[in-house]
C-alpha cells in the first residue's frame, strides 16, 4: 500500500479492498478461520446455549487515555457476552471508515484490537469494511458482535434478582466517561484520568465456577452508568434496590472532574466494571472472589434487593434520609463509547 | 415520542434510548429473545459447526427501487450464512443514527427490516443504537451480524472446487449496483430498474438436501460483482475459470443503463444471486433445482472450473477469441450496500 489514507476504492469489494484486508487487517488478527476470507467464518459448535450480541462503538476521540475504540470495541462486546454467564468464543469486526482516514490511525487501531483479542483469548474470525465519502462518517465506527456459550446450569438473567440478594460493584465509578467528556471539553487534570476499559470475562468465569447458582443477575454499566443499569435490574426483577451512597467508590481525580463539569458519577459510563447481584449469604464470599482478580480488586458491596417499590433504585444519604435514583433523562452524553 | 428527528439523546443509554427501543424496534421486531433486553441474547444450541458473519450497510440512496437499507442488511447478513451451507438462525441489527434523521424514515426502515426478518424466518434477537451528531454520519449506517447452523457433511469452501465442476449463477447479473448508480447519477431508465435484494437461504437448503456432497463452492457476488467473486474462488481452489460470454444474463434495461454510465455488468453488486460450483455431472440437475424456485427461476451455467493457470478468469467470446476477467479494480462505486 503506497497511499496514505482511505480512499473511497478501499470500501469497493475490488482489488483495494483484497489488499487493505490481506496487508492490514490479516496482517495483525490472522488465525486460521478468519484467513479463508469466506463468506462466514465456520466454527466448532461447544456445548451450551448460544450467547450472542452487538455492539456499535463511536466513540470521539477515537484514541484517549487508557485505550482507543479498538480496545473498547473488543471489551465492550466480550463483556455483554460475559454478563450473561457466556464464556466468549469469537468475535466479527465491521469497519465503517471515512474517506481521508490516515492509514497509520487505522493500522494504530488495528494493532490495538489484536492486542485486546489477544489478552482476552477472544479471536476476530470475521469482518466487513465499508467506506463512506469525506463528510459523510467521522474517521472510524466498529461494530463488534460476539458469540459465547452458556454452560448448563448457569441462569443469568436481570429477572433472577431476588429481595436479600447484595448488590456488588466490581470498582470504581465513571472513570470512562469522565476521561471522554474532559477529553472532549479540553480539560487537563491533575492526578491521572484514564479509562477502565478492560474485559471482564475472567473475573465473570471465576465467580461462575465458584457458586453458578447464587450468582443472579450482572450488568456492565456502560451508556447511562450505575443508575441506569440498577434502574434496568430494579424494574426486570420487580424489586427496589436501596444504596448507601457512602459505599460509592469514585476515585478523587474523577469525583473532580465531575464537580468541574456538573456531572453525576453515578451516570457516567464504565467501561470495565459490572454490577453482580448474589444470593445475600454469598455475598461475603463472592466479594473476595472477586477482590482476588485485577479488574475486581476495588469491588464493594453497594445495596441491597429489597420489596419496596418495584423498579425504585433509593439511595440512603449519610444524614438518614434518602432519595430516588432515577435513570438517566435528558443529559445527552453522546459518543461516549 | 413527541419528537420528529432522532436526537443526541436517542444514544445516550438512559430514558430517551429505551424509549426508541420500546416503542419503535420491540413494537416492530419483537420476539421472546430480543424482549428481555438483557446485555447478550441467549439461543437455544443446535446441532452442526457454527457459522458466523458480519456486515455493515452505507448504501446511498436509503432507499431505492425494489428494496431500502433495511432489506439489504436482513438478506445480505443471511445470504453470507446461506453461501457456507448454513442455515440462518437468527441475526443482530447495530444501527448508528444521525442526529436529524427523521423518525418517520427510521420507522420505515424498521417495518422494512421486520417484515424482511418475518419472510425470512430469521429474527433479530440483538441490537444497539448508537447516535452521532449532525454531519458526523449520513442518515443511517446498519450493522447486521448472523448465526447459522452447518449440518454434518455439508463442506462449502471456495476452495472446494474441481476441475471439471460447473459454475452456475443463479439469475441476472448487476440488477442491484445499476439501480443504485443510476438513481445516483438522477437518470430514469424506461423499463423496470430495481434491486434484485432477496435472501438465498431456501434456494441453499433445496440444493443442499439433494446434493449435499456436489456442490463444492457458493458465493453470492456482491461489491466487486460476479468478475470478483468468480477471480476469488479462481484463486483459493488454484484452478482457472472459463466462462462463456454468450451464457450471461443481464436484463436489458440493465445493459442499457450499464452502456450510458459506461459500467461493466461484471463488475457491478448483486444483492439476491450466487455464484453455485457444482460437481459436473450434477449440474443438469443444480440446474433443474435452483430453476424450480422463484429466486432461480433464471439460472444458467456460465463456465467451468479448469486446469488452467491457477486464479485467471477467462471468456470466450463469441468469435471464437478470449479475453481475461480481471477482479474490480480502480473503479470505486462507493455505497452500493
Ligand atoms: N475489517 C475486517 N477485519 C477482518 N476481516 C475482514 C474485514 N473486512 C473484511 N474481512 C474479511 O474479508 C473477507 C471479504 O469480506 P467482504 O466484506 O468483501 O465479503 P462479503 O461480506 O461477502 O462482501 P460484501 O461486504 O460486499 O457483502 C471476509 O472473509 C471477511 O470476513
Ligand atoms: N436497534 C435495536 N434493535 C433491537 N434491539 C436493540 C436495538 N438497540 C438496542 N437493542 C436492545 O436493547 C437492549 C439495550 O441495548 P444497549 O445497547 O443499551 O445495551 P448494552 O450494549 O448493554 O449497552 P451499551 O451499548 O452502552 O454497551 C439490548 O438488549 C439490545 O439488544
Ligand atoms: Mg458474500
Ligand atoms: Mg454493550
Ligand atoms: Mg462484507
Ligand atoms: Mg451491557
Ligand atoms: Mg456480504
Ligand atoms: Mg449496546
Amino acid at each position: 500500500m503506497t497511499e496514505k489514507t482511505i480512499l473511497l476504492d478501499h470500501g469497493s469489494g475490488g482489488l483495494a479492498s483484497q489488499e487493505l484486508i490481506g496487508n492490514l487487517f490479516l496482517k495483525y488478527l490472522d488465525n486460521p478461520t478468519l484467513h479463508s476470507l469466506e463468506d462466514s467464518a465456520v466454527i466448532d459448535n461447544q456445548p451450551g446455549r448460544l450467547a450472542f450480541t452487538t455492539d456499535s462503538y463511536v466513540v470521539d476521540p477515537i484514541f484517549f487515555p487508557g485505550g482507543d475504540i479498538g480496545k473498547l470495541a473488543v471489551h465492550g462486546t466480550i463483556n455483554d457476552l460475559a454478563m450473561r454467564g457466556a464464556k466468549p468464543i469469537c468475535l466479527s469486526l465491521g469497519l465503517i471508515l471515512e474517506e481521508g482516514l490516515s492509514l497509520d490511525e487505522l493500522e494504530r487501531v488495528i494493532i490495538s484490537i489484536a492486542e485486546a483479542c489477544k489478552e482476552a483469548g477472544v479471536p476476530i474470525v470475521c469482518g466487513d469494511t465499508k467506506v463512506v465519502p469525506k463528510g459523510k462518517g467521522d474517521k472510524i465506527f466498529i461494530n463488534t458482535s460476539g458469540i459465547g456459550v452458556v454452560a448448563d446450569g448457569i441462569n443469568i438473567s436481570s429477572k433472577n434478582a431476588k429481595a436479600g440478594d447484595a448488590v456488588i460493584l466490581s470498582g470504581t465509578l465513571g472513570d470512562h466517561g469522565i476521561t471522554i467528556m474532559t477529553r472532549r471539553a479540553g480539560i487537563s487534570m491533575e492526578g491521572d484520568l484514564k479509562s477502565d476499559t478492560r474485559a471482564l470475562h475472567r473475573l465473570v468465569a471465576k465467580l461462575l465456577a465458584e457458586m453458578p447458582e447464587a450468582i443472579r443477575t450482572m450488568r456492565d454499566p456502560t451508556r447511562g452508568g450505575v443508575a441506569t443499569s440498577l434502574n434496568e435490574i430494579a424494574a426486570a426483577s420487580e424489586l427496589a434496590i436501596e444504596l448507601k451512597d457512602e459505599d460509592l467508590p469514585v476515585r478523587p481525580t474523577v469525583r473532580a472532574a465531575c464537580e468541574l463539569l456538573g456531572l453525576e458519577p453515578l451516570y457516567l459510563a464504565n467501561e470495565g466494571k459490572c454490577l453482580v447481584v448474589v444470593q445475600g449469604d454469598m455475598a461475603a464470599k463472592a466479594l473476595e472472589i472477586m477482590r482476588s482478580t485485577p479488574e475486581g480488586a476495588e469491588a464493594v458491596i453497594i445495596g441491597t434487593m429489597t420489596q419496596g417499590k418495584a423498579g425504585r433504585v433509593v439511595i440512603n444519604t449519610p444524614v438518614g434520609g434518602s432519595r430516588v435514583v432515577t435513570p438517566l433523562h435528558g443529559e445527552p452524553l453522546p459518543r461516549i463509547c
